[in-house]
């Protein structure tokens, strides 16, 4: 929800300089409101240099600055900034200038409806239509947006942000600094059922889900309470949309989840993975941590050293790949 | 929710005949209220002939008309419409059978919450329950149903249907006679951060969601915002239901999209593609018109000829399998 | 949301025993109030075995009771419930200790709006903010929770559990003893259209979902209704989140999908299958009674037989796994 400026912040580039530890080249006094590519940029807009491709753009800008790593600057006359990670950078001063807006005074939307004993710090935002049940506490800074749904008994820390139409259930605990996007679930039963002749028989969902500070839920997700025990999702992890975490899943500190992955019951993800879009993992895995998954792969086993693992097969011609495909079939009948 | 007959609408076969250019066979006086399939059509419904499979049903079937091509028809001695494509003649009288309803008169619920300065056209239906922020400018005939949400400074054409619990966040521009199904979520922020010592440093997501006129989405779809300038849905485009469109996407006109399908950041899908169920494409590739991905594959590269692509295997008994699984890793220890 | 005690529930191991048809070691007056983890139980609490790997805990566990079976108890010296399938009654007394709340009388809520000729039997509970167009009709004991949207001539049977911001569309039918996850959309348009050289033509989804009896639907999962006649979900059926289920499957009784599946339109899965998490299964298929699909496979052809079938490919270290690809390729090229 970024999108829009939502107040006009205006730093001079010392101040940029001072913030992101950078030796500046030019005008310290150039005025920035805003970033932008570096095709694009306009007067008064940053921009940044990371990927070489796009270094043919830099006479050309019309960026009043551009963040830049010492060995790219050479010979460039405009105002930059010198850092040695210049994405980094403009990460950070993307958060300088276009801020997550917290609340600064209470703004409770009478259409709430906020049982009696919730203990909600001040300040807050609670949004239109939003429904809080009973002994659930709010940190301060937190933002409910509208129509977002806050079960029993659920624990919220300060500064989080939590987008239109969520839905968190009954015991669920949530750390600070959290983003938790639109349409995302969090809580529901997990899939866990016994076989019986008459049938399934449900096994009642007695977990809760704990996640901690610091951390990025997309639009869409899905994290399941723990059957028996918790599931959890540590410090700094980033979900993106549409993910599946089932119950009693644990996801190790400053994960990071590309979009449509799907994590089956009880497997325990170590730190500082990197899972891309649509991976598999299967139930009840250990994968340690630094590893990286790359897309559509389908992880079978428990995973012990840290690297990078595959099992995605990249599209061809169709008719190339059809001869693949019988070739393939016809290895298992040979001895 | 096209489910239930809104009211009463019955039409003359001759009417039908000129509503899709059809040649009639029969009694053009004859009253068409309903379409069925040529099994199950009853008396007073039409049914059509696409797949010739079904031929052999048009000796018992039930309707009061069929709509056919001209080959089929031969000998066939009951009500018809001939024309060239009947699956597309079915769906144009689906269309008048069954219209979309959009409002005739204003309907904004008691218990919708409307900041002062939105900007409504008339006539216009709003539902219970939902929410548009301020600075939002919503076209005539446009229905945004209950529970939806419309955040800040979003723009929305004409003759756009909102299903109940949508959620668009700030910024969001769409054209006209668009479809948005149940629990899509458009314009959340993208997963974009930056690697630093202390973990994931997040980039502002700072771009919008441009979707352009006749586009539909699907239910609980999410498209994300633009890190820096937009994410692009074309005109005619027609997305289905649990698709991830990453942050700066681009989708080009008529290009339709099946469910369960993950596009990542900056890629651009050309004109008229047909990307199948579950298909994968990973970031900033280019894929070109009139492309056809089939199910569950991964796009890795940039397509630049148009045709069929394809990285999917199809599914054996396990048995079967296994044995392909472990001389295809054998494969990989040969010189 | 049964993550809570809702109410205090203390059994005698006796009648315990008795509710699930165990033979009793130990002292029959044991009270047991809680389930836990052999590992984690405490004073007060049953555990079960199950899988033979947690047997090592059976001396250390402080649980006050296990469920055993015959075999394994042999030595055991503590309380114990003999029974030929542990996880079977574990998931039964799980449903005695913490029983999904239903209405035991009424509670509908004063944000609630309910259109004048809808249904309601008594007790009934209608949370805040839930919309319940005309014509439905919603059973006794069924809880409706709070921002549930429930469309017009929808029909809900009796002890229903809708969760949190399900949206139920027009005309759906659901039969008793069900459970919605929240942000689940029923009834949505199936992805229906004809090309044209305007671009797609919308076929009017006219179908209904129809839903058993004791049918389970997880987070965020979209079924479609049907293009003409209807989607269908049999009794028994458990799904998980994120599934897709389009217009015109059905699927048969018992059978058990797991998070994330795909299944497109006019599919029949036939009864007692087990779908595990990721697979896509391609429209217009007969997958027979008894069948289990593995992880991320894809379903391209009919399956007549019951058994096993998969085409998933476990992930390797990437080094290796590009060289699988390689050979992979060039066996395409061989004649």
């Amino acid at each position: 929800m970024a999108s829009n400026k939502k107040y006009e912040t205006v730093f001079s580039l010392s101040r940029l300089a001072d913030y992101i530890g950078a030796e500046i080249s030019g005008d310290p006094e150039c005025q920035i409101s805003g970033i932008s590519t570096i095709q694009n940029a306009k007067e008064g807009e940053i921009t940044f240099l990371s990927n070489p491709c796009y270094k043919k753009h830099l006479k050309t800008t019309k960026a009043s600055a551009v963040i830049i790593s010492r060995a790219e600057s050479c010979g460039y006359q405009s105002n930059y900034l010198i850092c040695s990670d210049p994405y980094l950078a403009y990460a950070k001063i993307s958060q300088l200038l276009y801020p997550l807006l917290l609340p600064n005074s209470d703004e409770i939307h009478e259409t709430a409806v906020i049982a009696d004993n919730v203990q909600i710090s001040s300040p807050v935002k609670i949004g239109s239509g939003v429904t809080i049940e009973e002994n659930t506490v709010i940190g301060e800074r937190t933002a409910i947006n509208a129509g977002a749904f806050i079960g029993k008994g659920v624990s919220i820390g300060e500064k989080v942000t939590i987008y239109p139409n969520v839905t968190i259930l009954d015991g669920v605990v949530i750390g600070d600094d959290c983003i938790i996007h639109s349409g995302a679930v969090i809580g529901a039963d997990g899939l866990g059922f016994a076989r019986s002749k008459e049938g399934w028989q449900k096994i009642a969902q007695i977990g809760k889900v704990r996640i901690g500070s610091n951390v990025e839920i997309g639009a869409n997700t899905t994290i399941d309470r723990g059957a028996i025990g918790d599931t959890v999702i540590a410090d700094g992890v980033k979900l993106d949309n549409l993910i599946q975490i089932a119950h009693n899943v644990k996801i190790g500190r400053n994960t990071a989840i590309a979009a449509s992955v799907g994590i089956a019951g009880s497997t325990e993800v170590g730190e500082n993975c990197t899972i891309a879009g649509k991976v598999g993992i299967i139930g009840h895995l250990e994968i340690c941590a630094d590893c990286h998954i790359t897309a559509m792969s389908l992880v079978t086993k428990s995973i012990k050293t840290p690297g990078v693992y595959s099992s995605s097969m990249p599209a061809l011609p169709d008719k190339v790949w059809h001869k693949v495909v019988a070739k393939i079939r016809r290895l298992a009948k040979k001895t």
